[in-house]
């Protein structure tokens, strides 16, 4: 989901466009300060980059007159510079931020270190793409022992007061002084058990003054150094920690989860604090203007009164629905801010309808209700599971906010998974043992374990696990990310276990508060019920249910949005989409996915059949020709049959069978019994098969004797192949009313005589087996695959009517790098930034990608009417389907289920590129 | 030395660059034939690709007048129309062929089937480059019932005459009809049983005729039809067989073995018979006109009288020597054609001279004497040793015939071979059991096999083995070429067999007439001892010696005229020489040897000492970084003081250095053993450095974690053979008076940021290490050898002072072919010319030679600078210097043996590359 952010919406490319001119004026050189507030702003929604999202949202809310507390951006370019200047900051930026700063201490007639009327501001990061939970914050910042006197006085509440100064010193000491809170977290726990009380809200004035007292000794011991008094050494400390924390280990993952550049940085927003924790009159609340679940047009989202605002997304207090409908669904007890404050909720739904008008998109925004009055603190695209997206792009084309191709970038097709892959069976008999909220959709089941490191350890050994946390923090992302669900027992629908699950697409069931977790133990209660770490479970987050073991899945039944969505996707894009198929079954997916033909028949998986491995071992033992092709013709029948079985199924589309093509000694028997199999089949010794099978082995057999290597060695393998081939196609055209359009690929190819010569001998056989009334059209194409054939594509390209850009290998020559033993290195590499992403998921523009521009250039150049496709598993990732229409390729073939993404990602990158 | 023959001397390009405007003039498109005779000719010395080596030689030879018998060349493009259309040939031929041979009628005052003064000619064919003995040849053609009366008439010798006619019939059945020559032999055996006969020269006129009578039936039996009487079908069937032959298997395989293009085609040349068998004043023979094992500027050659020129070729008849001086070198019995036909020898001279002077060449001569009269049949350079080429080149500079740049042009620096590796030591104990004539120098040590197949089986098992064989035939070759040394009983100095091994490089014994070979009992006998196949025996080709057991060797000594054409070769390179050299003694040989520094040292070599093996697999067993260190630490005064001596002995050189490369799973334990005593070295349990093994194995290790990523992810062991490297550095620079130049060379690098990371590394701890009074001089750069790096060479130049390729594994990648698997399929490729040469051997141009010349580009672009070497195996083979000078690398490197070959192939790339 996480990429939607990334694509502006069409009216937010307008805003930006409007803006430019604007933003040209204002950001002039060295200007480093936007101010915003009172119905202005320097800045506005299209400069993301310079301002972060959370600082164009304030500028651009501000910009159009809603009620923003106001304040002032330091832009990323500043970040920048202070983390390439070891800290240091451009000359200048001291009197920008007093000059902001008195801008801001005239608005609200306060002023900052005043100890009447104390000015209080917020430290909050702001990147260019939404990090939640990742970066620091600092709240009630100028707050100081004299201050807080002028707050507890202007309040009237000297608790509320003393409680937001303790606050302040604990984040403060926190995030700038790096203390750690569990400091302040047992030294409010030991007040408590001496004073007998309980609550945090039981704690008095008093009670409080001790507290912050004990804190500030702590603070000096642990330090040694005193809490700062001065307001202003407290602001740029502040700011430094929020810059700083751009870097940290948590930033850094989250950044490579998600392809965000290290070098963006953050910006930092100070802004004049509200209180929604003033009373029973304030509230602090997150919400989306649709039901970012399932799309609804409904006001949708969470509050809690008498509270600040971190404690809505920290899931500490479970929250409450702003809308009486949401209260219903969620089965909430606790009363809806629409029941509670009315007016605030009708100002609110205004908002809402603002927002969205104003940017054409579903928005995600946090507002403070500050003794009755609504203050909006943030505004951003809305994160939405992969329903929801398609749901309100559709309804956004029938309102006429949006046009079909701003509806078509609105989905990201990576998030389509959600939809595709097989639900639970609703006939399955489900042992429930536990509801929570249903807070990111899709069903998974796997073994529970308890801790972030052991999700990561087990998902390595390719085990399927279920992340159970009391609630999660942005320490356990790389156990969220390894884990195929996540479960939670505290927290509401946009606590970070939501958000964060929402956001990578995972199963989520939150604040599931009847299960009670024991760390210590790995072990879980629920109703009595215990359960250990390694138990099955299954949840379902779209319903919000925790099954106890694995129950049966089912297709999933696609929405109409989805049937709307992709036709209009079909009208846009130029790239063809086949599927890589090797069975009936694959074929009959793909055609039901919207695949308009196979672009990757890989005849080796039939090898594997029970059935037929023996023949093949045979095949692949025997010492001489005469003994491979008596093996072989005990192949032939069943491949015939095979072929005939898809060329029906695909009735007329262009199917694309590549030779056999992997090493031989993945064929190979492995014990002793599977030996003596091959002996007893061939009639031979046992002796001679173990000999055997030693000689074929191969120290390298990725670059070994595999792909047209065999067909040329061994002829008799792509003659039995090719003949198996041809005749089904012959009979099938015999009994089609379409032509069978059949496409054989040369594999693993890497000089040009190597295609010649097996090109030949197809167009021999096929003189001999099709005659003119069986209705079948075949050409011979090749594998671009490795490098020299990339070099080489002009000469190739006499040889073959298609390419098709095998990527997997491609990759693994281009970057000398094996698949099988990346795992030893690749991770390291993706953590340090040493590349940019995985090149075996996303395409790796600069080498390959260079080697596919350099081959379609110059096989176009020698065969201009050439076909060329992309088969590898880049075939259906998003990114590189962008690269495949920038390049020209005319397809991608991909596994059945990637069939929609490529489909969608075709329709984007063409609209992408269209400008 | 083949090649030799493939670089036209200069004086050879001056006559074609004369050529080259009467040629344009008289190669007129269809001028298919070409006459010469009587002190003319339509073709030139600079037509050798149109009429082949032996046509241009015929026309030249004739144009500057020396005795030619007249006769006319086909071009080679008629052959190539012929192997294209399916044995048609080009309209207007058969006219031109028709003038021609009228011309030759006048010239001769004979007729073409004429039964009183009946023209006879030899049909011979003559490609561009010579393939002795590999296509087909057909004398004395023109004979028939009639016309072999006229010849009885003319030559006043029946027996002469019908011995002629039978040569020629039994020559066409077997050429032309494809009838195999034994059933000939077979018949003349019988009769010569039946008539008590012993000697072929024992039959009389009438004894040949009837022979020739059952020849004829034999024709009819086994073609089904008859001799044919008519010469012209005659002169056509024979056109045809030498343009057929052409494609036939030696001819192909011989191609192969010599680089020679399959699509040039052979020229005719069709030519009035002269007679070397018409009496004692008769003779035929073959010179060169200098001494072609020693380089003497002498005549040097061989003839037999009464003989006809197959004869001495075939190995038949020893032949005698043509100079008194020859006759008493090779302790002939025989007397020299010097003192048996004295004017002849004169005339023969003279001949030699003007050659010599004309071609400003070294030449090969083929002669006949016809009644007393001299005939010239051929003439072409002539193949030489490398010691005789190394002299003749600078004798011809001394005697002011060529210039320094034509000298160093004359040698094949492939060639130098022969000189450089080891002879045998003079003072060892020869225990010489045959001698026979020293055919081809260089000595060699193997067992004793007794055919071709034998030796070639044998020799892909890794032995070295000696080919011993009465004679050899074209059906050898393969042997030839696999075997160490070769070994006949019959033929002459320039037989089959001789002419053969100098063209390889291989020692050569020939006409060792006191062994006698049995092929069916595989033994052989020499005066009564009886070896076997299987006992070792060692040649002496230089001496003509066979000694029983294996003689020690010792590095040779280089004659002065090494010295002298190396330093002429020094003047003219632009390339550097540098060498791979591991250890001080390979540093010490690569000096000698002409080396300019170490181009690439390999660290991992130092590992596999058994001393530090243990603490090698240690370091790679232990499960932490610690436990590395630990490890390492033992390693790490070893290899400092391991450079440390290389420093020393190159002496302010430049070193490169390559950090670790290879997998560590090379290092693994194997045994039980072994892992033992890692587990004791360790003080682990030996279970757990099993586990290790298993998980550091790898499925495609060439591929897999290795090189920088090594560096990367456990930069300990970078981070201690830097710190060897630059400690030792500074402890030879603090003794040195020169600066120690280090070159610390990054391996395996595919992406900027890993040789970034590195580079840092590496100049943190110079920085530590290195002070100003130490004289060293550091620098950083990378090996490119994976295509990735090749295309983002550009930015890898950022970081590295200089590139090094290595063009063996950037031949793995870019073919996907691993060198230790490709032993199953690329002699198949080799064979079918799927691919051209094996490209590990010559640098593939079109693919890995693509992406060197690409990163020289970009690498250039951004780094002016950047020093560009290359360091594969490439680095010492002639055919990739020339690659390596034209693409502008600044040096090349190779192992020490290969530095003078790189030597005089840079030297010749810039003088070929200099027009």
């Amino acid at each position: 989901m996480n990429t939607v952010i990334n694509l502006p919406s069409n009216n937010l490319l307008k805003l930006i466009k409007q803006a430019h001119l604007k933003s040209k004026k204002h950001h002039k050189q060295g200007k480093f300060v936007y101010p915003f507030g009172n119905g202005k702003a320097d800045g506005n929604a299209g400069m993301r980059d310079l301002l972060g999202g959370k600082g164009a949202g304030l500028a651009e809310m501000s910009a159009i007159g809603l009620p923003v507390p106001p304040g002032f951006t330091i832009t990323t370019e500043v970040c920048t510079f202070f983390n390439k200047n070891s800290g240091q900051y451009p000359s200048g930026l001291d009197a920008d931020v007093a000059k902001a700063l008195s801008t801001v201490e005239k608005l609200t007639g306060a002023r900052f270190g005043n100890a009447r009327r104390p000015l209080l501001v917020s430290v909050r990061s702001g990147a260019r793409a939404s990090m939640p939970g990742m970066m620091d914050t600092v709240l009630n910042l100028g707050l100081n022992d004299a201050t807080v006197g002028g707050l507890a006085t202007q309040s009237g509440d000297p608790r509320f007061a003393y409680d937001s100064y303790r606050r302040f010193i604990q984040m403060f000491a926190d995030v700038v002084m790096g203390i750690d809170h569990h400091h302040f977290e047992d030294i409010l726990q030991r007040h408590k058990t001496v004073c007998g009380l309980s609550l945090d809200t039981d704690l008095s004035a008093t009670d409080w003054q001790d507290v912050i007292m004990e804190y500030k000794m702590k603070i000096r011991e642990e330090a040694g150094k005193d809490f700062p008094q001065d307001p202003h050494m407290q602001l740029w400390d502040a700011i430094a920690a929020v810059f700083r924390s751009w870097s940290n280990a948590r930033a850094v993952t989250y950044r490579k989860l998600h392809n965000i550049s290290h070098d963006w940085g953050t910006a930092v927003n100070v802004q004049a604090m509200v209180f929604g924790n003033m009373g029973d009159d304030s509230a602090t609340g997150v919400a989306f203007s649709r039901d970012p679940a399932t799309g609804e047009n409904t006001l949708y989202g969470e509050y809690l009164v008498n509270a600040q605002g971190e404690d809505v997304v920290a899931g500490i207090r479970t929250p409450q629905q702003i809308t009486v409908a949401g209260k219903i669904s969620h089965r909430s007890k606790l009363p809806a801010m629409e029941e509670v404050m009315p007016e605030v909720f009708q100002e609110l739904n205004t908002v809402r309808h603002t927002l969205e008008k104003h940017y054409g998109d579903m928005q995600d925004i946090e507002f403070t209700v500050q003794r009755g009055k609504l203050y909006m603190l943030q505004t951003r695209v809305g994160k939405r599971t992969a329903r929801a997206a398609m749901k309100i792009a559709c309804d956004m084309v029938d309102e006429g906010v949006i046009t079909k191709d701003q509806a078509v970038m609105r989905v990201d097709p990576k998030s389509l998974n959600q939809l595709l892959h097989p639900m639970l069976d609703p006939k399955a008999e489900r042992r429930v043992i536990a509801r929570g909220l249903p807070a990111s959709p899709g069903a998974a089941s796997g073994y529970i374990v308890f801790s972030a490191d052991e999700a990561e350890r087990l998902a390595h050994l390719g085990e399927k696990v279920i992340l159970c946390r009391v609630e999660t923090s942005p320490e356990d992302i790389h156990g969220m990310h390894a884990a195929a669900g996540i479960i939670t027992t505290r927290g509401g629908m946009t606590s970070h276990a939501a958000v964060v699950a929402r956001g990578m697409g995972r199963p989520c069931v939150a604040g599931a508060s009847e299960i009670s977790i024991d760390y210590e133990t790995r072990k879980m209660n629920v109703r009595g019920v215990e359960l250990s770490e390694g138990d099955t479970v299954t949840l379902d987050g779209g319903s919000g249910e925790l099954m106890s073991g694995c129950v049966p899945t089912i297709e999933p039944e696609l929405p109409g949005d989805f049937t709307r969505l992709m036709g209009w996707a079909d009208e846009r894009r130029k790239l063809g989409v086949l599927a890589n198929a090797d069975t009936p079954s694959d074929c009959r997916k793909a055609l039901q996915l919207g695949a308009e033909g196979v672009g990757l028949c890989r005849t080796e998986h039939m090898f594997f059949d029970a059935g037929r491995i023996i023949a093949v071992r045979e095949m692949i033992l025997a010492d001489t020709q005469e003994g491979r092709k008596k093996a072989l013709e005990k192949v032939l029948p069943m491949q015939r049959e095979d072929f005939a079985e898809i060329f029906r199924i695909m009735h007329g589309r262009p199917v694309t069978i590549r030779l056999l093509d992997p090493p031989l000694h993945e064929f190979l028997p492995h014990g002793e019994a599977e030996m003596n199999e091959v002996a007893d089949a061939a009639g031979v010794d046992v002796e001679m098969v173990r000999e055997r099978v030693i000689k074929v082995r191969e120290v390298n057999p990725m670059l070994g004797h595999r792909g047209c290597r065999l067909g040329i060695t061994f002829p008799e393998i792509y003659e039995m192949q090719t003949r198996a081939i041809l005749e089904a196609a012959a009979e099938v055209g015999k009994e089609n009313s379409t032509v069978v359009e059949v496409e054989i690929m040369i594999p693993f190819v890497s000089v040009e005589a190597e295609i010649r010569i097996l090109k030949e001998m197809v167009d021999k056989m096929a003189e001999e087996i099709i005659t003119e009334e069986q209705k079948v059209h075949y050409e011979v194409g090749t594998m671009i695959e490795l490098p020299r054939a990339a070099l080489n594509a002009g000469k190739i390209a006499h040889q073959a009517s298609f390419f098709s850009f095998g990527t997997n290998d491609l990759t693994q020559t281009t970057f000398g790098l094996s698949r099988d033993d990346a795992g030893s290195f690749l991770p390291t590499y993706e953590k340090r930034g040493i590349i940019e992403s995985d090149p075996f998921v996303h395409i790796d523009t600069e080498g390959v990608g260079e080697l596919v521009r350099i081959a379609v250039e110059r096989g176009r150049k020698s065969r201009p009417d050439l076909r060329l496709c992309l088969c590898g598993e880049h075939g259906g990732d998003a990114v590189s389907v962008d690269f495949c229409h920038e390049v020209g390729l005319d397809c991608v073939s991909c596994s059945p289920y990637r069939v929609p993404i490529a489909r969608l990602a075709a329709a984007q990158a063409a609209l992408n590129h269209s400008n």
